[in-house]
Parts: C-alpha cells; sequence; structure tokens
C-alpha cells in the first residue's frame, strides 16, 4: 500500500493516466488558511507539457477542482480533496501495445505487482501525470510555508554533460530563489542554461532523451525541524523525493563530495553573530543529526532520462513470453528534468509542511 | 516522533547512549520463525567497536537481552523486544563539555529540538550507539531473508579519493557477497583495501577523520516487492538509510551518474531466457516503477566523516551563547564506515522485509 | 486528523454536505476484485432518503462515479475513489441560521475546533452525508468478504421501548441474515416492526425523533482475525462504529448483560464436532482475547434520536455569545436508525476487511 | 499487527506473562516534563494483586525500571521505555496443561492465531499482566494531564447486579473524583460498595467469578478535542478500552438509555452563563460529533466476569482435538473489577493525551 503519506498531514493519492481523474486529497491543513487559487495555477502551469519545443507537443488539460476542503477561499481544517479530469486520450492504441513491455517503464514491475490487472494505458498509476496532484499538493503547502517565510526554489544543475553552478552553500538569495520561479529554464548561469537547451533538443532530433541534475534550497527554516530516528528530515525529504518517477539519485549539502574531505574540512563549524547562530560552512545542507540546524536546506537528485525514446529497443512480450523490439512512437518529452523540477519543490514543500504542522 | 516505523512490521527504538540501555522492539514478525542468537551476536560483533586499530578502542558491551517475543527458540508472533545495557561510562565529564557544541554533531539541533532537556551525554539519542539495535533488529529480519533466499552484502567502494572497484550491476555471485561479510575490511580488491586503510590511519595520526562511500546489493529478491506513489521501494529504503547518522547521499543502480547517459544507454532492455525475465543492464538498481524487477538491488551510500576529531574548532556555546573552540579529547573512530557497513545492510534488511511480510 | 483510516487497506474520506461532492479513497485492495456496481447501487439506495413517510422527503442524488481504481470491471489494485455529487442545495438559508447552534449537532464543537472556518451549511464535513461514502466503501468490501463465504446482516433491535427479539447467540441462519437486507424494515419480528413504525410516526406526529438500537451480526468468518494489544478486533470494529454520527454505545456478545452473570455462566465452553471447533454459548460475541474464535460476530449499537426537532429549544448564538432558542424546520429523519442500519454493515465489512487482507 | 498506537503520541507495548520483563516504550511525549516516580507506584499499587481477599493472593513485582527517555527527573522528548521484571514463576506446571484450552481466555484463538508458537504459560502475550505497562504509561499521561487540570476518576457502577449510583451527568466534584482514588473499593455509596464485595466473596467461596461495570469521568476538558471521521474522541477511547482483556460494552452519557429518550428529552441544550458555555444536560457524555463540548467526559465500561474459574468446565485439548473437562486450579482473582479501574483510567488517560498533544 502507498497512497497515503504523512504524519501530521495526510496525503493521499489516487488516479490513473487514462482512467477518469487523478487527484489528492489533503488532510490536516490548518483550518483558515487563505488559498490563492491563481498560485497553484502558475505553479500547475509550470509542470504543463506542451509549452516549448523542449517538452512533448501534448496538451493536457490540468485544470484542478477542489471538491471539499475550502469554503469561502479559506481551508475548513476538514480534508481538502481535489481532481484533475483527464481528457479523452485514446486508448484504443495501448490495446495492441499492452503487451510489449517499455524498458525502463514501470510495465513490467507493475504488471507482475497487480497480476496483469492494472491500467496499462499510459503507463496507468504509474504515470507521470500523477505528479499533476503532487504540484496541486506542494502549490497549496508552499503557501502555507511562504506565509512563514520559508521560500523553496530550485535551478537544474545539469543536463546530461552540461552543468550550471551551484547555490552558495550558505548564503542563497530570496530573491534569486524566487526569480527561479518564473523562468521558462531555471539556471543560474544563462549561458548553461543554452547549452542545455541544445543538449535536450540534440537528444530528440536523435530520437533520444537526456537526464539531469536538479539542485533545491529553502531558506528560513527555523532551526529543531525533524527528528531523529526514524524520522530524520532526511528521511523524510528521500521518502516523497524517491517516489516521484525518475529519481535514481538524491544528496544533502556536499553530498556524496563529503566522502573525499577530512573531517577538518567537512565539519560545519558554528558562529554566533547578533544572537544568530550560524555555520561557516554547510557540508550538512542545513540538517544535522536529523534536524535543521537554520542554514539553508539545501539538496541535489538525479533525473534518469526519459525511458520512452523513439529507436528501437529489445524487451519481452509478457503474453507470449517471448523476446520482440518495440518502437515508440507518439510525441513524448526529450526530457522531463524542467518539468520534473516544480514537482520536486512542491514535494519538498509537502515534507517540509507535514514537519511543521 | 521518530521512533517507530514500518507497515508491515513495525520496529521502535529507543535509548540513550549512556542512559541505561538502548533497545528495539520488533512487531509484526511471523509465528515459529526460528533466530540464530549466533548470527545476532555476529552480526552485532561486526559493528561493536575495539576491534582494531582503525576505529576507536572504546569496548562497550554489545550483548544484548530478549525481553519478550521468543519462546522455545522461536519467534511467538507478538511484540519482540531486545535491550543492551550500557555499560557504566563516566558521564562527568560531559557536565563541564555539555555546552559547548561539537560541529557537525546533534548537540545544537537537539538541544533547540527538544529545548535543552535532551541527554546531552555522548549525544545521548543520537549516538552511534542507537545503531546497535538496529542491527540487532537487521539480524533478526536478515535471517528470515536469507530462508527466502535473499542474501544482502556490501563493500566498501571508497574511503576519502581511494576507490574499490564496483559490483557488476547486472550478475553479482552470491558467495562473493557471503564472503565479505567474513572480511575484516571489505572491499572487491585487497590491493584498495589496504590503500583505504592506510588512508584511514593517516587521519587517524592527523587528528582528523575521513569519510567513504558503501555500496550495498540485496539478490534474489523476486519481482514485484514495493509499490508506487507514496511507498516506492525507493522511498522506504531511503527513508530508513538516511536514519542512520552520517548518511549524506544514496544513489541507485547507474544513480548520479545516469544523468549524463543518453536514453538509450540507460534504459535496460528485457530480454526473457527459460522463462526468466532479465535486463542486459542495471542502470536502474533493480527498482523500476519504486517496485523490484528481479534484477539485483544495488545502491551506494555516502558517509560523512567522523565528526568527533581532535584538532582545534571554531563552535558556540550555547550557554552563553559565545563563540569558543572547542577541542575533543577522547578515542574516536577516525572513520565510520568500516562500522556502517553492517548497520546499512541491517536497515536494508528491515526495509526489504516490511515490504515482504 | 481523522480522514484516513486502515492498516492494510486504507480509507480516506472527505466533503461536505453543501460542497461540490463527498467521496472516498481506498487503498489497498486486491487487483482483480470484480466490482458488481448494481451492487454497489443497492446497498445506497438502502441508505439514501425519501424512500419513505418514516424518513425526510429530502430527495438526495446518490450516484456515485468511480473516478480511479477499476478497469475493465475489476480493481486495479491502486486506490479506488469514488465520489459522490452534492445536488444545488439552496445555501442562502444557512447564512442567517450560522451562529444559532443547534444542540446535539456539531454545530458548537465543530465551530471550536476549527474556529469557526467550518463549512456550517447542512452540518458541513459532519453531516450524515459523509455516510453516503462509508455504504459506497462497504459495499466494495461486503462483495470481497462474502466471496470469501463472509455474511453481514442487522436488524433493528429497537425504536425507543418497542424491542425485537435478539439474534440467536449461535446459531444465525445464512439466508435470514441474507432477506434482512431485503426487507425496508428490517426486523425479525414484523409485530415488533409494526409496533416500532408506528413509535416512529407518532415521534415523527409530535414534531420530536427517537432512537434505536441495531443489532449485526457477521457469520462464516474464521478463527484467527484479529489481534491482542492494541488491535483487538473490537477495538478496529468500536473505532469505525463510533465514528458514525450518532453512536452512544456498543456492546459484544451478551454486552452489559455479562457483567450480572456469574463466570461459570458467562464462560463460552468449547466443543468440537466433526473437526469443527464450536462454543455452547456466545456471550464474548465471537471474539476472545480481541481475536475470532469461529463463531458468529455479534454486537450492538445505541444510535441516539436525531437531533433535529421542530419543537423550540434554548440554546446560545454564538457571535453575540447570548443565551437564545431555535426551532429547526425543514425535513427531517424522525429517526435515522432505519438508515443507519446500512452504514453500520458497511464500517462493519470495512473494518473486517482490513483484518483479513 | 497491534503493539503500537497512537498518533501524536506512540505506545508500543511488549512482553509475555511469564517471559523475562513486559513494558512500554512512550513516544513523543513533550521534552521537560517533570514525572513523580511516587505518582506512578501508587498507580501501579492500585492494580497490583494480592492486596486483600478480593483479589489473587498471588504477589507480583510491578516494580519498574525506566531505560530511557528520562533525564534529571524530566523528560527528554525522546522515546521513554520501562520495563517491569517478570518474577520467577514456576512454568513447568504450565507444559502439561498447554493443550487444554481455558473457556473464554485467548488460549484457542491465541493458538490459532499465532500458529500455537505464542508463549502459552500464564496467556503470554494476551495476560492481565500486560495491563501493569498500561498502568504505567497512563500513570505518565495522567501527570501531564492534571498539569493542565484534567482530572480522570472512577468508580465501580456495578458488580454483578447490585449497583452504585452513578455520577451526575453535568455537575461532577473534582475532589469526589480524586478521593475515589485513595479507596481501597471505589464507590460513591459505601452501602452499596459493601454489597458488591459481599457479592465478590460469595463468588469466590462457590469458586466462581463475578464481573462489573466501571463508570469513569474526566473533568475540566477544553471544548475542541477530537475529530470527525474517523478519529472521534469515542473512537479513540474506545479503540483502547476494548483493547483492555475482559471488556464487552463501553456506552457513553446515557448511552444506551439514550435509544429510550425522544430527542426533545435527549438533546443537550446549551447555555451560556458567565461567558461560558454548557449544557444543562449531558445525555452525550460530553462528546458531540467526535469532538469534546467542555461538559464532563463520561462513560463505563462492562468488564466480563474473571474466566479463571475452579468448577469444571467443558472445553477441548487442541492437541488431540477431543471434548475435554478442565478444572482450573490456583489462585485467581475472583472479579478482576478493582483491578481494572485504574487500567481503564490509565488508558483513558493515553487517549486523552494523545488527542491534546
Amino acid at each position: 500500500m502507498s497512497g497515503t503519506w504523512g504524519s501530521n498531514i495526510k496525503f493521499t493519492i489516487f488516479g490513473e493516466s487514462h482512467g477518469k481523474a487523478v487527484g489528492i486529497t489533503i488532510d490536516g491543513l490548518k483550518p483558515g488558511i487563505e488559498v490563492d487559487l491563481d498560485y497553484i495555477k502558475r505553479e500547475m502551469d509550470r509542470r504543463a507539457p506542451g509549452k516549448s519545443e523542449l517538452s512533448t507537443q501534448r496538451k493536457e488539460a490540468d485544470s484542478f477542482e477542489i471538491l471539499s476542503g475550502l469554503f469561502k477561499g479559506k481551508t475548513t481544517g476538514t480534508p481538502l480533496c481535489a481532481i484533475i479530469r483527464n481528457s479523452g486520450q485514446l486508448s484504443k492504441d495501448y490495446e495492441k501495445a499492452k503487451s510489449l513491455i517499455r524498458p525502463s517503464h514501470a510495465d513490467y514491475t507493475g504488471s507482475v505487482k497487480y497480476m496483469s490487472f492494472n491500467d496499462y494505458r499510459g503507463g496507468g498509476h504509474f504515470s507521470g501525470r500523477l505528479t499533476a496532484p503532487l504540484v496541486f499538493a506542494g502549490a497549496v503547502c508552499r503557501q502555507v510555508l511562504e506565509k512563514r517565510g520559508i521560500i523553496i526554489g530550485s535551478h537544474i544543475m545539469s543536463i546530461g554533460r552540461v552543468e550550471d553552478r551551484g547555490f552558495s552553500l550558505t548564503d542563497i538569495d530570496q530573491h534569486e530563489l524566487q526569480s527561479l520561479r518564473e523562468k521558462r529554464f531555471p539556471v543560474l548561469s544563462d549561458v548553461a542554461g543554452d547549452a542545455m537547451q541544445k543538449e535536450i533538443l540534440d537528444a530528440k532530433s536523435a530520437q533520444d532523451s537526456v537526464g539531469g541534475v536538479i539542485e533545491t534550497a529553502a531558506i528560513n527554516l527555523p532551526a529543531g525541524i525533524g527528528d531523529p530516528f526514524f524520522d530524520s528530515l532526511e528521511s523524510t525529504l528521500a521518502h516523497l523525493l524517491f517516489s516521484v518517477p525518475g529519481i535514481k539519485g538524491l544528496e544533502f549539502g556536499a553530498g556524496f563530495d563529503i566522502t573525499r574531505l577530512r573531517g577538518s574540512e567537512a565539519n560545519d563549524e558554528y558562529y554566533v553573530e547578533d544572537g544568530r547562530v550560524s555555520t561557516y560552512s554547510n557540508n550538512n545542507g542545513g540538517i544535522i543529526g536529523g534536524i535543521t540546524n537554520g542554514m539553508p536546506l539545501l539538496f541535489r537528485v538525479a533525473v534518469k532520462p526519459t525511458p520512452s525514446i523513439g529507436s528501437k529497443q529489445r524487451t519481452i512480450n509478457i503474453e507470449n513470453m517471448k523476446n520482440e523490439t518495440i518502437e515508440i512512437s507518439g510525441r513524448h518529452d526529450p526530457c522531463i528534468v524542467t518539468r520534473a523540477v516544480p514537482v520536486i519543490e512542491a514535494v519538498t514543500a509537502m515534507a517540509l509542511l507535514d514537519n511543521i504542522e
């Protein structure tokens, strides 16, 4: 089982790519929170496909309907459920393709787990479309966090082998974080950004795909958020981040690089200034012993290349259990990193609010 | 809150480094499982300190006492609780040092979270000593897994900048996995192992410390283990792995490197042979869509350098909120990677059994 | 928080009486269960109002829409969400009445808990309308249980002071149980039933209301269902039964009467016949030590009189905090016991399936 | 699974009657709570056997040892674990009796559930001895509640057919509640109390046993505690109360009697006086819509007669599956109601604190 997550706020997700709707229920929001629906729309637009040549040209109607939990523009304190209707995709194509397993998709594992009763059309419950309700939920949570001054932002750290510069470990500017959200292609260095976009278009024209790394920060988090065993803030963040399709790695602060430092280099030494405690470095990414220390929360996630590619691949037919080949037609994202950015931010907001409420 | 984890099996941890005992309750084990106490002892010995010049010379009594849940050598099906008594450490030293925050330890974050009521002696509930009950629980879970043929093993992938070769992605030998457990310093290449040990001793003689990377595999896992949102197997593994003190990064399969591949290189193509489904590569580390595909489970964790180092560090005094310096005396592990290996394997076993039962 | 319940199957409820929709998500159903939609409709019709002079003449559209989790008529194994749209009630009446607290309704307690941000129209999230999704969920669970031979049935044990005879403690006929479901007014003795209906109509004509007791049984439950501390089957049943609005008492087997027996009378002595273990009596209602013993599960719940009555009552105005009086107009159920019967059976099915899966 | 309960505070129970120890872990207590160990001892003494001719003459060592979570007399905020060692009972008697099922005990159901691997000695995990850790946990929780003015108290409402008068529904005196705790046999009317004790001794001399009803109240609870679906305060209280061995019924406020009232009699009308909201009656027992309304919380539980009786009973032998008879020797409580009083109060305190924190 898997559809509900959270301790203080419970999120329950449902839906399949080609079913009637996808949606999410958020239970545990404090009553009286003013919810800005335009804010939610903007966040969902960041995830929506069809906006540029960098992503799939499919148009999905991502308009949400709030069924409960909101009254006179404010949360009631009882469960808030929102749904996003799926438009009438042509599902008949899937019938003939359903037994051909798409490599690196959940076709095979879903079929084994659900004994072939899962809705295989468009990935079903495993579809990236399920990230739409996540972005909805995250957009609600972010509003609550922002009222407390907590700002989340991200940039694309790399696409393939092209890298952006990283966030400062200790000093992240709030306006820089917020302006990244306005960017169509969020990077710190636009020169790197141009090279990344070229990388994506190159892969696209080769009927191939490409992955990347997203770096995310949250600032103004008070010290004391999180727990020791078993709910370290790293644990709860990791739990949600690895539930996003396509994420294969996660590191906090200096991450894997911290293993190449000596303790004397890696330790974040403390100082106090004007009554405020800080550290000179932030190799721990704002979390020590599972608990925030008041420094910026900082992590990076690895996003794998889109599994759907046009070129021919070897695979199996699970009906006759024979080896075959597959060519995936249709309009797919050559790179999902751009569209994953608001999703990563959304689940970060969910995890943080769950820890704070 | 944080002390209980698990869905089908619930693990509840308790204890502080200098309190009376640390322990764990395991609830949800099937009745009638024969438990080999010597197996548990061997696992706990792998974690225990004081075995070589590579680790602290402190001697800790890691002998466990099972209080419940075991009857005539078999599990009863009711909660199994085990405790490990703490020996009588001299706690008086801690009184004078308690206000001086040790950098990269949980002293500051724990103090903020618990409003200074936490047991600060030796790290209290945040202490690495709490990994002893984890190893106990893992040793019980591993026995159940092994009866089903599931084998977990690890090697030290790197210490500082010295690297071992990695596991094969697709073909991991069971005997190699098991023999790693017998090794005092578990590596695939003993030449690399010697260089790593030198690295640790160098750090030790410099009153410094060093970190590293552990690579872990589990083989013979059936396909179909795990869930889509929100309990992907990556999520549950990550949840527990990041609750182990000192872990700052985690990657599955090709991990961060997968972002530098094209989809055509990254995708794990399927084939069937003698009725058995496999993939040619294993860049996804045995998990697709959050669910095992029957290939080896493979991941790496980043372990930070031991925070306790002998050299002088800048820090704060949280009583008078002044900047001061600290020199941490005592016998500390120059590197916790070796002792972390059985802990990582233990929580892996806990996560896997919770998903399988 | 409160909207999600269950261990093996998680039920998440949402909605308000006058919001857009009420609904429920069921997560954890096995894949491949054939779901009979007509069966669900029949169950929902049993709860629906407006069917006779015994209940409110309001017409509610209780037609459900399944949004996810069902594919080609069978469960997929992923979350099944269903919604029931609310028809366009006139909500303006509520504006002027919102500050006048209806006695024995949740108006006051809801207002305190949610700081007046709750949707007060028609009881909002506290409305009996929320039992519609419960009946939906129960109708799905009952189908699974019935495939295993487990049958749930109920009769109205009393209305006011008029009593039906009780179920046999040890021997409940399956056809009797099932035929009760077909009855418009489910009682064992139709003579008693006529007197009960007269009691309801008497209360109605006096602008008053009346309560009653429902007796429920489940047969063919295998022995071994339930747990000791803290999830006794009595605990999980009680948890759900007391979440149904208006339930103020619950007793299993002989219930409160068992306290007036000596142990020698109360104990259910065992015997074995044709390899099947039974008890001569069933004062424990089929549960001992929190676990089923294979005898019929048997319990009774006390349903309070409908709080909404036409006569004048003393109350407070929570806006000006003055004492006032209230006369509740509109068409209300003079007795909710009849409509509560399928709800009690539904949550029983939910609790049983959660324990069995 | 069953050993952990709670949302904001998690209680994990473990142990068997004749194992090494029984115990409980409390996770989620706020840091800095001063814990009075003598208070805990007094509560545990109320439950302990061997105090009078009314209970078993067995002497159990109920001395507890706190292993973690308490530092310098105050809670640390991390899990608090306490154990109570079992003294060296002679277990050999159980070997020969183990296959003879004691009627109304969990011998049969436990054996089925745990496939005969459960510890059958003295009831194992099902033993009333497990209520000792509950009383420990309740004694910690009560101290926190009392610091907020919330007082819990109980009296024996009936033994067999002998009844005490009930608490006032609307006005319960704090000193009366507290003085009941000092009483060896807690009743409101000592005349009734004498008759009850005679009833117990009569049963005892007849080698029989007797049950009874306990009435419990909690006063000074603020309005707004509890939830609508699914965590009504009645639900969470019922969940814990029905996990106490021997409880077969529960009713709130007027309970089953409310079904015999008309709505106009049953409704609790509101009034405000000096800014404080009250109700004229309290037929709902202080809970409406699952949430406290500020009136006294009031409920009654039915305690079945002690299953262990000296007279001969029909039963089965589960080894050879034959019908046999059993005579239970040894010193048993002729009535567990007296000893159940502090247990009922303890789980009430646990449920209330979980809802309030």
